[in-house]
């Protein structure tokens, strides 16, 4: 099977947007051994994506088309496929219906220009959205297939996923498996994996995890491989071989309750403890001491005069703090910059203090040469793979 | 001047690399008033890359190739241009010494296949590259130039500032105005601007922002057009003029200082307060108050069994509870979902408290149908906006 991708959208030619579906329904195609030939990116424009359709279509048997399936006059999918495919847009009045429920579910006005949503190539078959008002479709021009799904990649994924896929029929059977490591820069996960007959390895970092993927068509090989994946990378640095799996789920499982003290990450450990629902089960809530005043008034910290804010001493005296009656009680302080660093204490540094019933202790961390965000971000998922292995 | 960019490398079709490079291209393109009619990415074969380069050169006059520089045997960009060029490739010698030069200053050992990289189409202009081993080049067919840069996004962005910026001259200077709005639906926000005369209005939403941008040649009209989308939209729901500010980065300017009582949000609202430097200054702290026992023991909460973890009353007492000696305190109860809901109270149901030295109430908020991540973002916003209105 040849497949192009059509990815559509001025945003995504003058630099607004970054096309991440292509990447996804890439390695989608892949692993289901077909080949995409092409990706060809046009603007909001009908006689642009009419002349795309008419390029891949000499290509490819199979064309996937993102975006341009809004309410907006510069949404042009559904006239575009109508024009290259000689078909009449044809309105589907259950999916007004759908798209009116959609807006009433949600309390709001139905405005008219959604109307334009329901409009669809004749002979063409629903795909449906149910996250958003764009509902998708595929149609048939001889043997070429087009599919047309909504940019969004929320949308987009989900749809692909129950939609899409089981209409492909996979080549060969492919065995995937796969981990999730913590904290290791992608270069270093290729690095001390080896090159690996018959299989493909697949990197994909979304800092600070990193999901690395094996796959191929012989079963016992996809094994082998995986093992000496694992090996290579070692077993602390993997958290989980679920690869739909974040760390943050990991603490669904958690036999014990936690408190949280946060600084510099100003609250970001709690709001990624209670992502997932169920949350109230192991999560009691805890402090954002920001200040160093509030970190004596709510946590009754006294270390900051002589230790400092940002001091293993400290971050100790907060977990110890906030535990309360919770099993463990977790802090973090840290310099997240990009002002505030010392030569002693440059940013990038923080400390994690964690409390339980026996033990008290703190643990240092330097990340030299990341930003705010990067750092904040590192601390509290250093904060989680601490807390992992002491509540799973 | 129309441009076309043309990524070759299977590794861009079958999901292993995200091509990032399109993105910063199309946007400095943008930037110098280049239109960027369409982005071909195709696979490391040199028909399809010939055949690429032909779709293009009908609709672009300036084509930037990226990637197929380097010195294996499916690197295969010179080879093409030279086909489409009809041009031979020459070896520059000059290059081969670079080459070597840039191998023994890093200690490594020069291959043969190097000498590969060397190779230009006769008539291009070499565009140096000092942080690798694959140059750049620049070259005409009739009225077309046609650039090819390594793939390689740290040797790319300089090659493209450094020599082939200074080659294009910006062409008309466009101007470009836009706001953000709040909360309000894309087709709420289109539908409510008129189609503007002789301008572009993009749209751009990331859940609960939606960008407004107005861009034109014609300053007046730009002015003109910019005007009558705001008054469309209304002043109350733009929350900034300036399209790279998001709503948490207002509160840089706070002239308050804050405290937060947070249960459903989990410490997302802390997080927002502190994303941008600097937050020390009006953002104290405060509370994550997920558990009913914490909001009791930390903040001082006596509402829970009389009316509830998610009421108004309770939102109050939290904020008063929190307050302390910030200017505002603000608090966040509510059922994310997606169980906890009741027919009086279904999920998506939230109050916000709002304490100040003379003021104490609750706003009542329901996003009906909305996921658990979507009702803890939108939260964690309408408390922002409401929090705006008061330090601002």
């Amino acid at each position: 099977m040849k497949v192009a991708i059509l990815p559509i959208g001025n945003e995504l030619l003058d630099g607004r947007v970054l096309d991440t579906n292509s990447k996804f329904l890439g390695g989608e195609l892949a692993a289901l051994g077909a080949e995409t030939v092409c990706l060809l990116t046009v603007p909001d424009d009908l006689a642009c994506i009419v002349d795309s359709l008419k390029f891949s279509s000499k290509r490819a048997d199979f064309i996937i088309i993102t975006g341009g399936l809004g309410p907006t006059s510069d949404d042009l999918t559904r006239e575009a496929v109508s024009e290259f495919t000689n078909s009449k847009l044809i309105k589907h009045e259950s999916l007004v219906e759908e798209i009116k429920a959609f807006f009433s579910k949600r309390g709001r006005e139905f405005h008219p220009s959604n109307e334009k949503q329901a409009l669809l190539p004749e002979g063409s078959t629903i795909i449906p959205n149910t996250l958003g008002t764009a509902p998708g479709f595929i149609t048939k021009k001889d043997s070429l297939s087009i599919v047309a799904l909504p940019g969004v990649p929320s949308e987009l994924e989900p749809m692909w996923r129950d939609f899409v896929v089981p209409l492909i029929k996979p080549i060969k059977e492919q065995y995937v498996l796969g981990f999730k490591t913590y904290n290791l820069p992608e270069s270093v996960v290729a690095g001390c994996i080896p090159d690996l007959e018959d299989v493909r390895v697949g990197y994909r970092a979304q800092f600070p995890e990193i999901t690395v993927k094996i796959a191929g068509f012989n079963k016992e090989k996809v094994l082998r491989a995986f093992k000496i994946a694992k090996d290579s990378v070692g077993a602390d640095a993997i958290f989980t071989e679920d690869i739909n799996q974040s760390l943050p789920d990991l603490f669904k499982n958690s036999k014990k309750t936690i408190t949280v003290a946060e600084s510099c990450t100003g609250g970001l450990l709690g709001k990624l403890l209670t992502d997932l629902p169920g949350a109230s089960r192991y999560f009691l809530g805890g402090v954002i001491a920001y200040s160093n005043e509030l970190k004596k008034s709510l946590l009754g910290v006294e270390t900051v005069d002589q230790f400092g804010a940002v001091s293993s001493e400290t971050a100790m005296a907060m977990a110890k703090g906030v535990k309360g009656k919770a099993d463990v009680g977790v802090s973090i302080t840290g310099i997240a910059g990009p002002d505030g660093g010392t030569p002693e204490k440059p940013v990038g540094t923080f400390y994690i203090g964690i409390a339980t019933k026996d033990d008290l202790k703190a643990h240092h961390f330097l990340y030299k040469g990341a930003d705010r965000a990067r750092i904040r971000k590192a601390a509290a998922y250093e904060a989680l793979n601490i807390l992992r292995k002491i509540v799973l």
